[in-house]
């Protein structure tokens, strides 16, 4: 049996989906545009709204400031719980003004960096109103040449940046520090990878934990490690979703290695990442460049599930054995044997004891949304990545 | 000694920027916006003009259609020969309108595909108003997720394509036909690897070549062995010269690894590639998202230089001795005895009997030029990558 | 329906396992020894024919020279008809002598070029006794240092003494030239690609063919697009399936990146790879350096059965409809569904119809063969990578 | 000027030459043996001291165990001392012996693990005798399948194992706990990163630093970013120099991206690492796999020290200045004047000064050393990577 049980581990398997799935995305070559786009962030969490009530596993919403930043948060909130979601994360942006060219809290300039706490320390203000767990910390913040900046003094600045913030934090709120590899710089990133992260995290407290995006490793990575090892040392707040064939490809999650997916919820499974007390929080980042925006949502919830579920199936008392007797291919059977299994019956099942059409896709498909979208949502500027 | 004369390669080797290069750039998260940007392709080539003025080792301009489309590409060349220039590789640009979110000349569906290759088409008429030689062609074209589309039918499309478009070609013009890894497709490209290039290539006829561009490839590639197969076979067009630490970094050429830059051209060296009757084409192809760009394209023609420099100093008898006798150490110390060289010197000396500053990137500041676009491009649009 | 028939296809997978994966195997840093491993080649073969018992798939036996070198090949031959299998391929080595220290083929000194080409010759004639149909041939040759020695004269070396191999076949005779992107050397490898391998393949005729090693690519190489390829120019001659997740790991095929195995077998069937006219040979090249040689290799072939039983249940006319459509998540969706079904059961029956165990391993476990060959295997030494 | 007086940071460069390197080595496929090669410690102290003899930077030797284990290992220092060098850290090997075929101090079986440390602690033993400071842990532990072993359990033994051995640890005695990211193992190491590495260190104590491997990084890696993290975090122990162009080649240090060594000692030189109250070891560890091996190591120490000078070089005050400015073209050729810079003639004055020979490799060449080596070392069996 697993270390969890499968309902109530796939009960446990809430995931939130990004307010900017659901606008215009692209590479630097093309934002293409697509029909039915949201054009404000109360459009985007009704389609958001969409993804939970066809999947009812995609209960909250991520915000991004100041892509979603509106007059009056508390009249977001209230539109989202009226479309049957909660606003989650706010993703803190700091990268998108001509200030931040150089960095945000780790620019040279003390001026730059003093406008980017700011941004930081509002986004716990919108926190407070939201009721929002999560500051989502990713800073695209880095150099693009040897010598452009000098690296141990942005380490400084950044530590500085985040003690301030930590210090802002309320009750019950926390930070999640994420890093990456590459892109937007090309040379150093200032939080390159999970080492860098997690040591600004014990530096800070409790309340700092590391985010994982599944997209933002050095290929050859093997990120279920780093999960474990998180998990082991009480550091990992919350994954970013999606996949990827080369880089920070942002495809949907489980669309390129599938096995790898299901690895990292193995060790999910196994650290007690699915107890809610674990404080794992399980989010989309993705891009749809050329696929309908929520049904990619909706398939990105599917496969994050179809994972859940194998793991959830792993014997764990027979890997233990297997494992404890140097069993090399038995154990590895043990673990295959549930992933070559084929769960979506389970899921379909799963579904109608909660009321919920067996196929969500077709049922999505069937209901009419994206025809109405498309016909309402004329004029105005669709949502995208864009200030 | 070489297999060139010193002087006489570092006089062969012309190295064409591009006209993109001086207008706006950036990645898929932030444009970043500088001063002084040209407005349009006619101040874009007096941009380029001035590269040339410095250096005297960047004779002609590549034009990317459309952003470079004009209504009277005469008078550009006219334009081009009035700065000291003149214009050179005509890029055809088939990803950025909506039609091609599935493909260009490799779309499912055949209006696009006709749509693209008319593009391709119109791109050989304005190299025949330019007398441009060179039609670089990179697709955009692939797929984001397996199964999306049939991998070999596109190639059967590809195939298609580029044979109309070869036939249209005139006397003394080329196809130069570019591969890449991924971006902006996330699973498959339709031209990944020089493989894939060369194998259209020989299909196509002698008058289509490969561009190898460095930013291109896997990580672990050697690239410098992809340029002696090339070389050999005779298929090496052009080079589409950039660095980077990680995936299509677009950054300076030699600023990321200037060993390899030199590995490279000492393969150009040993094959004959500074020699103009093998039909070589050295251009340049990054982004200055951070770097002011005229100085950015300065230190990279410079860049350039230096390897090649380094490359021409390389004792070839000496070498091909060691390489003979099996000696290991020795004949990577011939090859490291040249790169380690600091050609800077010879380099300023070269530029003087030239009538040239020895150092191109102080007279460029000194020329108060920056200073004259900045206070002259006062309203219009940047260039950029938009359409 | 998918291009060809299920049972249809899966017949027609004939999965040849090699002597030397019965034999101890390891790493630079430690070959651990097991029990039970052969001390000759009739051991070996003896060995795979078991593997073809219990999977009914694994007809042939590829050998390795010199490793499997013995004085009397026919009567090697009769031993393998004796116990169900026959011999297939013949891999030439050409790397275990210290003559080949900087190569073989391309060695500079034509002394050891004309011993390695020797042979290769003398593997032909091994070949006319054994009745097999491919000469597989991997060079290890390369460089470890730039400048060490010329990437351009070894290539004409090589093409040299691959135009004297392929003089020598026979009727019916092939060349399987395999690339490796590195490993033993370490800065060039002399054929790194299947663009080198397909370039002199067309060099030489269509006798030569190239093989492709799963573990042989750069980091994020789509090998199914080079399946595709090569299928498509005729010159897909010859797998040799292991997997890997970071370099020439050699794991079993399969257990790294179940679902690339999947995407690999779907371009086979689509390109017309298990059509025996097409003449793809389909191998495992693998280390079992922890596991159980002869279960190892159940396991292998297992897994490979089960990826092509995906791909052969791929609805090919709805996955063209979808893909001619531009639906990006459809056409993804029908690929999906072949793979996320669990085709155990159907492989169990498909077994139980030709007389088999529905469970290889388990069967093999019950049949006492390794306790068998542990007891006889007594004295001795056991086969590994040895001269 | 730079934070360190130039000839103060090269008197200060002491380079740690490993005793393994002057042994036979080579890959998987095959160890080719040469000439003169040592058959004991002894021997290959002698060997090691003429790297010092005619490079003045090679003043220690570093020690393998078991493959150093004399009887007499105080002789051995002597014998050390004698020839001009002392023995420098010890290696712990707990990966050549068919017990470890599961992993060493995280094996499931608890009688392994107790082998293991046994021989951990013996080590310690042994720098007692040597008075060496440091004991190097580099463990191959890990697995090839998922499911194999549990990755978190694996850490919880190797925390137990760290401790015990850490608590055996004398006043002035260290762990250095190396990572690397794959081979032997092929799915998980059990220290993969440094942020691993890190972890383990700050929960055992001060003693406890990380070593860094420059060729045990995923692709991409930013090395020098980690040495800038470690200094700053006070947990840079050592390096093991050497380079790579594909995985861990283990090619001589510098051989294959000169600019990046720049890099890494220009953070070295930042963060204060060649100031010997920081404690950072200069290692080698390396294979010379077809090249003369003590040449090797002699080019080795010449390029570690080339790459110091430019570092060295780089102009402090300048390039502090310019980053200030947030001047990305004026910091980065700061950097790239000091790396192209011709330090030869720097090198050749600082050994004339110290009555070495201006080109230490050429001297040696002269010495008789190797004819007399290879005279002398007749019979016996020379050393290698086996037990």
């Amino acid at each position: 049996m697993s270390m969890i049980d499968f309902t109530t581990g796939l009960n446990n398997l809430a995931i939130e989906t990004p307010s900017w799935a659901y606008g215009n995305s692209g590479t630097r070559f093309k934002v293409f545009t697509q029909h039915g786009v949201p054009r404000d962030p109360f459009e985007k969490i009704t389609d958001a709204a969409q993804v939970h009530a066809f999947t009812g596993a995609a209960p909250t919403v991520a915000l991004h400031i100041p892509w979603d930043r509106v007059s009056d948060f508390a009249a977001l909130a209230t539109h989202a719980t009226d479309q049957g979601v909660k606003l989650g994360a706010i993703n803190a942006n700091v990268f998108q003004d001509d200030d931040y060219m150089l960095g945000s809290v780790t620019n040279p300039d003390p001026r730059v960096r003093r406008k980017a706490i700011d941004h930081l320390l509002e986004c716990v203000d919108i926190m407070d109103v939201t009721g929002s767990r999560d500051l989502k910390l990713w800073f695209s913040d880095g150099t693009n040449y040897p010598g452009q900046d000098d690296i141990r003094a942005r380490q400084d600045r950044l530590s500085e940046a985040l003690a301030e913030v930590y210090d802002r934090l309320g009750d019950g709120q926390r930070i999640l520090l994420e890093y990456k590899l590459f892109e937007p710089a090309f040379y150093t990133m200032d939080v390159p990878d999970w080492g860098t992260s997690f040591l600004h995290c014990i530096a800070l407290g409790p309340k700092a934990t590391v985010c994982v995006d599944t997209g933002h490793h050095a290929p050859g990575t093997n990120i279920e490690f780093i999960v474990a090892m998180l998990l082991r040392a009480g550091r990992l707040g919350a994954f970013d979703f999606n996949s990827r064939f080369y880089a920070d490809d942002d495809l949907m999650v489980g669309a390129a290695d599938p096995f790898q997916l299901f690895r990292i919820m193995h060790e999910v499974v196994r650290g007690g990442g699915l107890d809610p007390a674990t404080g794992v929080a399980f989010m989309l980042d993705q891009c749809h460049n050329i696929e309908p925006k929520i049904q990619g949502q909706i398939r990105s919830v599917m496969n994050a599930q179809e994972a859940t579920a194998k793991a959830l199936l792993v014997d764990a008392d027979a890997l233990k054995a297997a494992q404890s007797a140097g069993d090399v291919l038995g154990a590895n059977a043990v673990l295959m044997d549930a992933y070559n299994t084929d769960v979506r019956p389970l899921l379909a099942s799963w579904r109608e004891e909660r009321g919920l059409a067996a196929d969500p896709m077709a049922a999505y498909k069937a209901s009419g949304y994206f025809d109405k979208i498309v016909a309402e949502r004329v004029g105005g500027t669709q949502a995208g990545w864009g200030a």
